[in-house]
């Protein structure tokens, strides 16, 4: 060891050259950032398998280049720069221009920016924070981190947490099932349970007969597949149209019908229980899957929770899909779905595409439901909801221009605005977002772009900023409006609330 | 209120009477099993919008029904049924014959087996449970879950917690890589990561190169997308034959190769760094997207972590694979891919399919990982599954019979056994089962079932149950080798150890 060979010195140097150059690389990439302290030549020396001598070589080379320096007592660290070209700035986070983009990117735009404290939040589809159960579900999950040791933290293999699914059956009684937990498989949210109906149901260039609009997240769930969106004009108060249904399944090869039954997004139309039953019964008839998303199907404003599709199901095809991102938490990542007769398939699919959902997440909702603050928890959001719903409508009326019409949803989070026929809502929702106001533009609703003069407004939280807000939302319609007034709507029941005037 | 009109009268004896249909079939279905207390009259009341007094005739009704029974100062139980017919036993959960049920059927059977204390567990390749940090991650959730506050959460939108990116990307200097945190995208798990890989560059009907044996899971998830599986001859000790590749994108139009580049399973190859670069530009030159799973790099015997193919690729064609469920813990559903050139895509299929991976998971392996802790505990980790893996391989050549084969991995969890060529490991494995034993028979790793007479092991554990677990499954081996050492095997590479006589 003392006396190294000649090979074997040359290995060494090999290898203190490839270290330098690829923490050279990890610097230049910004993977350290100017500032940073890097691993210890010991930690160093451990994580990569190489002696001490070799990286204290490759420490020194970086600190000859100025890439790093030692600091006494504490360490090597990132060079800030000096005299070198600054680096150059971050992308803006902004859409430059709405209409240059794809659909896709808009979209992902809108989602992330909901994220943003600086923007008034009228764009996604959020639950308010301020409203979700946190402290008791963090509870829960500290109670479940504790107490349930290796448990909490291996597979727990389709179709999931047998407590959680006790507690979705027990419940289903309010949506007019008698669902047994057996029926029942838990998901990674509810997003990735009507992926795994797709799967299930549907191939690649199959016809998916939809609600329009139709929440784009779903939209672009049928493009992964491949599949061709079949778009059914839908009422605003009482949903899907079952003539134009009737009418597309006969003369298309329609695969599988997917619908938000209650408080539909964006449209906020829920289908009355006994179209419901019209609905699940004409779809028996030609045997074609219903994929049921009623992920808000708790957040009713009225005395009573509406019934869903799946409590008319005779046959097994219906798939209800819900999730507790709406009403606990979006961050769990846990959702269910009863797939009828589609079960085995689906868990298998689930099985296959992601393997299990969070186990922890899953004993905590298990807990949090058992004990029966949910209830207490859903009256108050409920009430919420429905006063926040009943401000920014009013907003709306106080600001818009007239022509303007909105939906009156009985439930749910969001409010859709027709705005008058000039106004294009790409060209709004980029006026607003340089305003600080992040909105979702009727384009994303609809594969055919049906709906250009269309606005989703989220309505979870209304406040003096989202006020002020709706005001200058209604100026700048006002602006682009130039022949407001001029040009009055059809009569169409496109929309059901009127301005009042 | 007091003088109901007749239609309210008949309105509330409707909404009694469904409500009582309804618990009842809960109860049939065992949603409500015997003894267990339903909710009160006042939570029924308010869950489902009807009056207290619907609710006392429905459950009056239920009463006299026998199905419920009021306990006095307790509440409405479920009725344990006398003089009814019990009801039906659960099925089993072992299967009788695994000759009948699908590969399907079969594959989820070993997974499920997997948390059934009762067998010992040579079956799924999963990690100690024992090895794992579960006080310290379960510690940083804990951190996580009172800082974290409302965004904790929330949905943390692709492409996943930028400070856990930064950790990975930091990590990736020793697989030989450079990555910045912004080539990297947080998944919930591996096997989602690769499903949104295929996702990316595949449509249903491509061919898929792959290793042979070939992981079970990556096979199914080739199934679920349409892809047909092009299984390529595999060395034991130096992965896939770069040969018999280059024939098959000679012959065939692959779109996309699949690996699992160090301690494959089940092989247990590592293809040599230099191999790896050779793959690399071999696929370069035909511009053919590498996924390269690396799921179980860190778990390495020797002094240095093998590199990946990831740190030759010039192109961006490598989309590089790895997860925590591994050595932190497979229940917390957090993975990441490095998906290269196809980052776009990859994030919004992830955006699209399942929204984003759980938000304190993500938090806590940061906290972890920046803790230092992380490296400590995989020395921890490597030392003890060299160990076990060195019990298991002893074990396996003492008490099975002459002409066995096995692999010598370099790391990894798994041991892939050739049987003499009479034995068949579907037998095995059925045999095992009613013996309390489960495994991995070669059936499922192969879509042509090549490997009939292997089995793979789980060398994660090595304790006395598991070594006469394995002087069982010899034993079995021995009488279904009715032929044994009459049937010499031929001198191929497929397997590199042979049982030293």
């Amino acid at each position: 060891m003392n006396l190294p060979g000649e090979s074997q010195q040359i290995g060494r140097i090999l290898r203190y050259q490839e270290l330098a150059d690829r923490l050279a690389e990890l610097i230049r990439k910004g993977t350290y950032p100017p500032g940073q302290r890097i691993p210890s030549v010991r930690q160093m020396s451990q994580q990569q398998g190489v002696s001490i001598s070799t990286v204290l070589q490759a420490y020194l080379q970086l600190e000859s280049l100025q890439l790093i320096e030692a600091r006494p007592q504490s360490g090597y660290y990132v060079r800030r720069p000096s005299g070198q070209p600054l680096p150059e700035p971050e992308m803006s986070s902004h859409v430059a221009d709405p209409r240059l983009v794809s659909l896709q990117e808009l979209i992902m735009q809108i989602m992330r920016d909901s994220s943003d404290p600086s923007l008034v939040q009228l764009g996604a589809a959020l639950p308010n924070p301020h409203l979700l159960p946190l402290e008791k579900i963090n509870r829960c999950l500290v109670n479940a981190a504790r107490s349930a040791g290796e448990a909490g933290h291996r597979y727990i293999w389709p179709p999931g947490l047998e407590e959680l699914r006790v507690q979705i059956a027990r419940r289903s009684a309010n949506m007019g099932c008698s669902l047994s937990p057996n029926e029942i498989l838990i998901t990674s949210g509810g997003t990735e349970a009507i992926d795994l109906c797709l799967h299930a149901v549907c191939h690649a260039g199959d016809i998916v007969a939809i609600e329009s609009p139709m929440y784009f997240g779903t939209m672009q769930l049928l493009e992964v597949h491949g599949l061709r969106a079949l778009e059914i004009p839908t009422h605003p108060k009482e949903g899907i149209s079952l003539e134009a249904l009737a009418f597309a399944i006969a003369h298309n090869p329609v695969r599988a019908v997917l619908t938000i039954s209650n408080f539909n997004n964006p449209l906020g139309s829920t289908i009355p229980d006994e179209k419901k039953q019209a609905l699940v019964e004409l779809l028996a008839r030609e045997d074609i899957p219903l994929i049921e998303n009623d992920v808000s199907g708790e957040l009713y404003f009225g005395d009573r929770r509406p019934q869903v599709c799946k409590a008319f199901d005779q046959k097994g095809l219906v798939m209800l899909v819900s999730s507790f991102s709406k009403d606990i938490s979006p961050g769990l990542r846990v959702g269910w779905v009863a797939p009828g007769r589609f079960q085995p398939q689906v868990e298998w699919i689930k099985f296959t595409v992601s393997s299990s959902a969070p186990a922890l997440a899953q004993m905590a909702l298990a807990e949090f439901l058992q004990s029966g603050g949910y209830d207490y928890h859903l009256r108050r959001m409920r009430r919420e909801y429905a006063r926040n719903m009943e401000l920014l409508s009013e907003a709306v009326m106080r600001y818009f221009p007239g022509g303007v019409r909105l939906t009156r949803p009985a439930g749910g989070l969001v409010l859709w605005v027709q705005l008058p026929e000039r106004v294009d809502s790409l060209e709004l929702y980029r006026a607003a977002l340089a305003a600080g106001i992040t909105l979702a533009p009727g384009h994303v609703f609809s594969a055919a772009q049906r709906f250009p003069n269309f606005v989703r407004l989220n309505a979870s939280e209304f406040n003096y900023r989202t006020e002020r807000a709706v005001e200058k939302l209604g100026e700048l319609v006002k602006g682009m409006d130039k022949l407001n007034g001029s040009n009055p709507l059809d009569e169409g029941w496109s929309v059901g609330r009127r301005r009042e005037e």
